[in-house]
């Protein structure tokens, strides 16, 4: 997919504690590992635990439903902020609620299932490498930006989804036979992220999720229409970062999330698991541990401190945190309570990593090529010197035309 | 939207038979112009009309649900191919299928309804341009390709709305007040088409739908969400093409489609009703109708010969027909005959149109301008060089990988 992917085909990563990544590995399973509990994650414990919810978080949800009563007058929080961000969700939404009488919350909590089922004949590929280049073209048709392939992995499913009816775990029952797994991305707009923190900015956040919802769904009748299982999943089921590793989408950043090189964290991925038996990609380095070690851009932009400019350890803040994975650590209740406090998701790390720019492809290429070399630190200064990363304001976003 | 765009603002031309291109107009409404009912399109008349209705049509249809008994080994009909087809419209049938208890089949016989309510209060701007503005900027964040703005006219409306449960015309209702219609358009994929006719070749409509619902559901949110009526509309609830014109994204061309300078008639159309005040596109021309008039591509390429190579003139080939309006006209029995023969539909018409090509930008606009020249035939005879508009097989498409 990108200068820097390999093609080489190797033994499958699964059991590998390094993800594959060996020494290069900035995400590394421990001797005490657990499986994650989707219910410990800071938007299940916002509804169950006391810990977390309060009026804020009821109002934080809301707001994403219901116009405010009153409009505040700051810019990117205005009506028209809210109304751009909140119709960005929509189609999101209008899955999640399909089958909330039973007990489904698709795209959150649940698998996506409004799909057809599949015929009794399978088509037959000459070769898995032959299936995945089709799919990959098929995934790009129907609106991925990233499409990358790896093997099944128990170790990312939860271990329990969650009940939001109940406010308590349910079981994560997957059928047999799951071999595979695609983890598609899609990016975000990049003009928007530039305004966080806003409501506004909140529509690249929706919008790479309703987009993705369209390419799961898509992508997923596509192979079930092959006549193999298909299981499209975004938030739900499973984590979205070992995974994306393990794809060869990007690597382990210092901010917690994976950085891809085309739009380094500016991305929202979605997983699809399926039986059809397709060439594995292979995981990929190119710097950004040994970048994110020397740049604390993140760290130093957090206005809650929830990114620890410290060194990769087992460190856990609270039940947010999976136990046993040595690697870089956020604290999600700090995060989540700014979040909460400005009623909008805040994405200012992504906005200041010297990965997600703007460049046209060629100077990307370059910087990259830098920032993953001995001259990091040119690469670093760089971006600095340009201004990469500043905060624009709401209004400027608005004030560009269509043209 | 494009160097032959205008956004000189002048009275509005809904009451104007020529759709206010006066002499340029090559769709003329006349004294004898009727409404028309949606029960007469050829998708309609599928189910109601034993002329049109047959096992062959009902075969057609059932292909894009469930596989098919036997799959063809010809090139572009086997089961990957309806696969591809049926899995980019499914996003667009599971809105068709929600409300179907209702008696809706939503986008493609009445507009499309899973929107969340409006707050009460509006948001106001500072002018008719600077909200036109706004709408372009959110419509082409949203995915949408282009967008015109022009008034709400009601000799596009179709009189009745058609109800498949009962095989039945039913009221074409539209509450008070809307005043504008938001055209977007879709480009379809290039490479796709050029695979016409095949099964495979449907997927570029499909997605097209697809995509456009996923659109027209999240501007119309906005819209709602800023304070106002907002009614996204698809096949249903009225003509696409006037409405296209009048919005200035193209010209009327010889195979009965709307020709985008962007994308010739490789566009698919959406329409948004709404009492959102906005500045009103300027209908436009840029050749089209004289490099029709000396130009048979279509009329040549068609299997069935449904398109005709005559003059403009009020014709009626069937009740399929607009009554009234001095314009080409396509035989659509002829037309879907094709269709339902193949088991797919067909875009032959768009493939070898000379305005649809996958030129670099800069190419494109010359040659669009030749072709809108006294020197149209020049134009024409470079096409044909090239070999403009050839056939490519289905397996060429596949065979292409995804880097």
């Amino acid at each position: 997919m990108s200068e820097e992917a390999s093609t080489e085909q190797r033994p499958s990563p699964s059991a590998d504690p390094t993800l594959g990544l060996g020494n290069a590995a900035s995400f590394e399973v421990q001797g005490d590992f657990e499986r994650f509990n989707q219910r410990d994650d800071i938007f299940c414990r916002s509804f169950w635990d006391p810990e977390v919810r309060s009026e804020a978080t009821d109002r934080f949800y809301a707001t994403y439903r219901e116009a405010l009563a009153n409009w505040r007058a700051v810019d990117g929080f205005t009506q028209r902020d809210y109304a751009l961000r909140n119709a960005s969700w929509h189609v999101t939404d209008v899955f999640a609620e399909l089958k909330e009488s039973e007990d489904r919350r698709e795209g959150y909590l649940d698998e996506l299932t409004v799909l057809r089922d599949a015929p009794d004949e399978q088509v037959e590929y000459e070769s898995p490498q032959a299936a995945a280049a089709e799919i990959k073209r098929v995934a790009q048709l129907f609106g991925a930006d990233l499409v990358g392939i790896t093997d099944y992995d128990e170790r990312w499913l939860y271990t329990h989804k969650y009940s939001r009816e109940r406010e308590a775990p349910k079981p994560n029952e997957q059928p047999d036979g799951l071999t595979h797994v695609i983890v598609v991305a899609k990016a975000m707009d990049h003009s928007l992220i530039e305004t966080v923190p806003s409501a506004l900015s909140g529509a690249a956040t929706g919008w790479g999720y309703s987009a993705d919802t369209l390419t799961l769904l898509a992508l997923s009748q596509y192979i079930r229409n092959l006549g193999y299982q298909a299981i499209p999943t975004l938030n739900d089921t499973a984590l979205a970062v070992p995974y994306a590793i393990k794809a060869g989408l990007g690597e382990y950043g210092k901010l917690g999330l994976v950085i891809t090189p085309e739009f380094g964290p500016r991305v929202r991925f979605g997983k699809i698991f399926t039986d059809l038996p397709m060439e594995l990609d292979l995981p990929k380095t190119f710097g950004v541990k040994e970048f994110c070690d020397s740049c604390n851009l993140c760290v130093d932009a957090c206005p809650v401190g929830a990114i620890a400019g410290e060194s990769p350890s087992e460190k856990v803040y609270n039940r947010s945190n999976i136990v046993g994975i040595k690697k870089w650590s956020v604290d999600a209740e700090s995060c989540f309570g700014f979040w909460e406090r400005q009623n909008s998701d805040c994405s200012i790390c992504v906005r200041v990593c010297p990965y997600n720019r703007g460049w046209p492809d060629w100077i990307g290429r370059g910087w990259r090529r830098l920032a993953g070399s001995p001259l990091r630190r040119v690469a670093y200064w760089l971006d600095r010197i340009v201004g990469g990363g500043r905060r624009r304001a709401a209004s400027w976003w608005w004030d560009q035309t269509a043209d």
